[in-house]
């Protein structure tokens, strides 16, 4: 069975119809409600949809086999660096009741990631607020985490700073991972957001194997998207610095885990050569920015399933390892 | 019959979706589009809203006996302080698009008055591209325009900086008039857009009055919403200056034309009785903020054509002049 | 007898020319004095003036009729966006005592109203020293109070927010009504100081009615100048809203005290009508900015005792209300 | 005959009245008039000043037996780093005509030296209007020019830069010296005032030796004000540069023209040492900062003319330029 | 024969005590010299260096087979983002200096690339200058080129805007490669120097990807150093992007050349395999960061020829391409 | 004996060398050493200097006859405007270390005067941890301070300002004189860093004199670098404003030391006769800007011994105080 710990909901355009309102009126006509109906997201996941090959949602994971899938929000839509802050609760809030009902209709197939309120004009602590009702209330297994809510406005705290020490504590004492991921991605950056994505994970991963993080937070489970963003493959650099300052490298580098959601079967082989199979889980983001027919294979380019699959030196333990049972540990998800 | 200058367009939860996408997105799909159908254009105008009083457009205009409305984008969703400016450009377009296929579905029901790109990243010139393709190839009948592109955080040029002339010539040569509407509203400022809406009507007639703007343009056809912000009731101030200065107050006063959009039926008549009838056009805003039935009179808020009809040292002539052919007049509505 | 709670000193060049000494040496001086004598003073007060229709203080308040009046700092004069805050201190205390010395001189005439040293470089806290000593000292009987203590330059706290609280403490602890009244007004701000005061007081009407003020302060006494801005027209809005809200609108609206300085009959109707003629008080701004001669009535614009008198649907007791009592009673000034 | 070539004019206090509203104002009340008339002039003149040692300008100059003195506007109040510029521009005229009108009610006594509107909003092109007009409609025989029109609160360009080439080419085209005195400083400076002078001066000598203004105007005077700031005193830190450069250092330093607004005696001893008898000219600032008696030695501070009188190795030559034939012949001021 | 295109300058210690100057007296001194002699160039080629392993630069040419390498300034030496302008200019043609003796001191072992002076207060025609004297005077092969000037303090141009033109006109005409590798890197940025490379690198290679630089400029040669960034791990995100546009994702990726700068086996490998033999070119940058021996290996980590002598599918041809042809025709460089 | 307050370090070009590395990887290598080894120090010492007339530092004091000098870090070379702080921290500890050795290898020669980390990143009593390591355990005598960390990029604390109140108390604690003495200059700041000494001297003591800072620490010992800027010269300004505020300018003046560091005769002598020869140090700050000869006298410029020398009025123990006693008893040194 595949376990796909990348998935985002796929939500009625009355939610986002929401988010535009909160931002035009910014909080004058209060807090009001999406008013996104059961029928409305059974219709949504059912719908043929434009951007993803007109091709539904759970047709894409049918197709794939994907038993389960953790969704989380879209990330591009978080809008974490709006403000006032409450609109980014209240559109937050209303997202992950979203993504809770998804779970609820569907109770095989999803269970939840949480997205945060990460605006910085509230302190991590009231983040975890979010994170705990969605653990403790809505049954989630996990969360999203933004390692750049200025959403490319500016730079924020690296993730080894002690700014970050709340979500983390809250994480450890939930016994909840975090998923390494960004949001939004707005000028004066000069990438879109899907390759801010890759940035902020490579700055996330270098950010974390080099800091006292894991040495304060043994427990802390960290998953970075897509393949680790720049590192497996350029980790060599880190390699020539670790020994210089008598560092164990590896032993760095699998602090923390990685999802391979990456389109080529070459990168996905080289980030578990890298890290070593019992850290990687499987992330498809099916269906996202990956649902085109490739007409070179004629798959989808996010057929990720398939091109691990393709890998013939991976053991059985290894494939089981990535495919399910490094998910189930860690997301705490019975079998 | 009713003419109503002054009304907004009820668009599809998709409108607003897509909006939500550009912002989140920033550009990197591309245009796109809203996939708004004209089914669902349909069923927004004949569903009742739950913010209206849980009636529909269509009942509120019937119920009123409003036989010609023109509908503008609503204009707390124009994000004109949004960047980059193609966004805004996008969002514009489709917006007025989704009021021509309105206008098209529903002919005799409604015209079209355009929102502009008003982005202070683009000059005024381009902002009267879209005004040109709305008046020219959309039949649209007039424009907003938002005194405030900054909407509350920074000062724009007043209306009577030489910054905003591009804008009265392209009125001027299109001969259509502009309803003088700012968007939305945010930090800084203290004032939430309901109202920034008045507080920019102030602003905005003081300005036109005080400066060279009608000697330049003696054709430009101005209407500024809602009663003109304070100034009506604030005149005397006026009055003191110009006799100071030794001006025709009257002749300033009177140089651009008011809509009747005030919820109470003695600022109405002191507004009429300020600036002539000859100077009022009828605008309802009907449905929003003032669709809600007051349990004292039993109206609706926005039942400003009661209002109107309860003024009893109204001539027919006046009530005729403000409730159908100063807007006839000014907006070229054949009869 | 018309007791007329808007008046502004009318003070010796001595006094101005001592401003402009500290805006030039920044406090290297010292604090010095302006060097105002009773005999300037009394002089001034009897001098025709060349702005105000070339008639003296003293004459112009003979003809109206007034036979007290509340006197307070030239509004525009009170430099509170200079630096360093004590520039603002000395030259307040200076004035403030220019006024006290007015009112010994003319003790039936004239009571003080004090203006505050309200740089945002100080704390409120710190603005209530002088408002005490006045009140204490110099037996003032109420203050000034400036929404917008940045002229223009920024945007401070609304007037619902927490930074006041020191300010009504005070109030209340001395039993003193403010008298709501912008000072200057600079650019970035699009309007001049004059169409200042109406912005601020329609914000501060807007903010004070919506926050919980009053609830916090019941027996706080607020006095919003120039007929409360552009709110008594603009009324209407804000029902619609107390409905959606649920809140008794009127209660809203007749939480502050409203001066009549408005120079057109119909708008004092309208605001009497509107708030009730027991939260109305007289107010000229005599002699002022109204200080001109309407050429088409013969009388001083500024002449608001005659448009009240005007008004044939005012019974006695209202009558009495507006000119005298409701003064009396809030300022606590003895029969 | 004591020519002094440093004096600031004695104006009566509705000049500075007339300031003090210009700010408050911000120009809503048009340009207006200070409302100075020659009696005042005439009573400011003759009237002991508490600032002063309680006596008269007048009684100043007669005391220290000054037969002629250049009056300029009190650098301090001239108020360059105010906004928007026409307050400045205003100020400006009104200041020289009080100097115009004092020189024309004393004919003998005064010479008028013009301020310029230097505010940093408009260019120094329009600087040179003023200086025009003061020239050749007011007889006025050269100019103060004031280094740091951003008094204290921004750098900007120093005195070698392009920036101010076209206040050179007009003194040289009007053959008149500017006399180099800051006017106010305001924070972030640390500075008063009064030490900014010296602090702008000291820059004003540094940037002219250095820079080729000298080269491109071969024709241009200019005199620094109290005796050339630091650099007279520091020279040799400049003798080294130019022997490491291959200059002339003596010819650097005598580019210019220095005052001998200096208090000791042995800071005019050195200057006159340093820089040659013939770049020196007579400046008393009389009466000003240095108006109050030394009781040890019974003199004005500023009584400068005994000073120089005291220096025993002076020639009678060397003692007639410095007192009056440098001052004439620079100024053009007839025997 | 193994050419290196990818190493960095051994200095003496000298020349970045002239920097060390410059920045102190930032200019006051004059632009001076470095005083480096030939012999200090040999000796620091030739001395054991702290930080390469105490070995020298010669000898671990010498040990991995390096018969030509081309040399270039020491990138985190170049400090593009320093002010004013002219140190940057100084210190870049002093460092190209060296360059220039080092190859002619050793003309058969080195080539010279050269650093741009590429601050932001110079337009890019500017720093052509420089490239011109290299490539035409001293001899020099190509050019790094910095995609980030202000050295992670701002947001600068990305390298598919205009403003880079000049750039690549003057790289056309003399018909010379681009190194693309940026420079230090400061706060705010999170990423050290190091770090920096590789973000800079992936937007480097995306940025070109997706603009029409190589459509206006074909005959633009680019190498891209550290393996180009983040991308050929990641390509597979620009591979469904391309396809949703309909565009020929290997003809993009294949616009560019890439370095071997890569520090690990499989991550040349997958290099090779993603981009083709033929756009690849031996890179060590040796000695530098990856100067320390592997005790794992016994090898230094930047042993990369023996790396990629290690790949067994590679053909003979490939490797000759990859160690040796590719960088010959592209520099321009002899057989 | 001459003992000479005011010498600067030459140090070899490894240590500048080391603070360009710091400037360039910005802490990534860590704090690394600079590599200075005795025989280096010994050669800088030795070796005649192209900048200082081609003479070595020992052969300027020798030919000068200067038996002891106190030496500092080269002031410019401070880069306390640098950031992160720790850079600042490194640089200036290995600096001082450099001069420890230094006197360490000419143990009668020389003694240390700190520099301080001044990073206005880190508190004031974060800078005195390395003056306690300086004084306790590497037996320096003094420090510099440097009145301007920004160096001239931002206006810092006045010296008044209780900002600095830290220092003083380690002063006093440590009861070694602090020499006022800034380090670079940069835009947009006008003057060299040359300059920017004098005019923060300048602002150094006029703040001190005006302070209560003496009244504080009444054991403070504080020496201004040469001559105490512009003071002396323009002390007169502040005897007219001592004697309006009832001061006694004298004692005012008194309350600092100054050292010699002019390069002309009457600027010393002038500085002795106004300050006294019991507040003067002989400081030659040799070798230096001024070690360059003058050929109008064949002496070196900054051979200020022989400028003291020359003045014949100084008495036998006048001339004793400054070159030897003064020195010994403020800084503590043996005879």
């Amino acid at each position: 069975m595949y376990v796909d710990v990348h998935g985002h909901v796929s939500a009625p355009a009355e939610l986002y119809a929401y988010k535009s309102g909160l931002l035009s009126h910014r909080g004058a006509h209060g807090r009001g409600k999406s008013g996104v109906t059961d029928d409305m997201i059974r219709r949504t996941l059912e719908e043929p949809h434009p951007s993803f090959g007109r091709q539904s949602h759970l047709q894409h994971l049918r197709d794939a086999g994907i038993g389960l899938q953790l969704i989380s929000p879209r990330p591009f839509q978080m809008m974490h660096s709006e403000s006032p802050p409450f609109l980014v609760e209240w559109f937050t809030a209303e997202t992950n009741d979203v993504i809770a009902r998804t779970c609820e209709l569907m109770p095989g197939q999803f269970r939840g990631v949480a997205g945060l309120p990460q605006t910085m004009e509230l302190e991590p602590t009231a983040w975890t607020k979010e994170l705990r009702r969605c653990v403790e209330e809505l049954g989630f297994v996990g969360t999203l985490l933004n390692p750049d809510p200025y959403e490319g406005t500016r730079q924020p705290p690296g993730l080894g700073d002690r700014f970050w020490y709340p979500v983390w504590e809250a994480l450890c004492e939930l016994d909840v991972p975090a998923l390494i991921h960004s949001a939004g991605c707005r000028a004066p950056a000069r990438e879109n957001y899907s390759l801010h994505f890759i940035q902020e994970e490579t700055l996330a991963v270098a950010a974390l194997m080099q800091s006292s993080v894991f040495d304060d937070f043994p427990d802390l489970k960290i998953v970075v998207s897509h393949g680790g963003g720049a590192i497996p493959y350029q980790r060599g650099r880190y390699l020539a610095g670790a020994l210089r300052g008598g560092k164990d490298f590896d032993e760095q580098l699998r602090r923390v885990h990685y999802d391979t959601c990456l389109y080529t079967r070459d990168s996905i082989e080289l980030l578990i050569r890298a890290v070593g199979a019992d850290r990687c889980l499987f992330g498809s983001e099916k269906p996202g920015t990956g649902s085109v027919r490739d007409p070179a294979t004629g798959r989808w380019v996010d057929d990720i399933h398939a091109l691990i699959e393709d890998i013939d030196w991976l053991t059985d333990g290894q494939r089981s390892q990535v495919f399910e049972s490094n998910a189930r540990d860690l997301f705490g998800l019975k079998w």
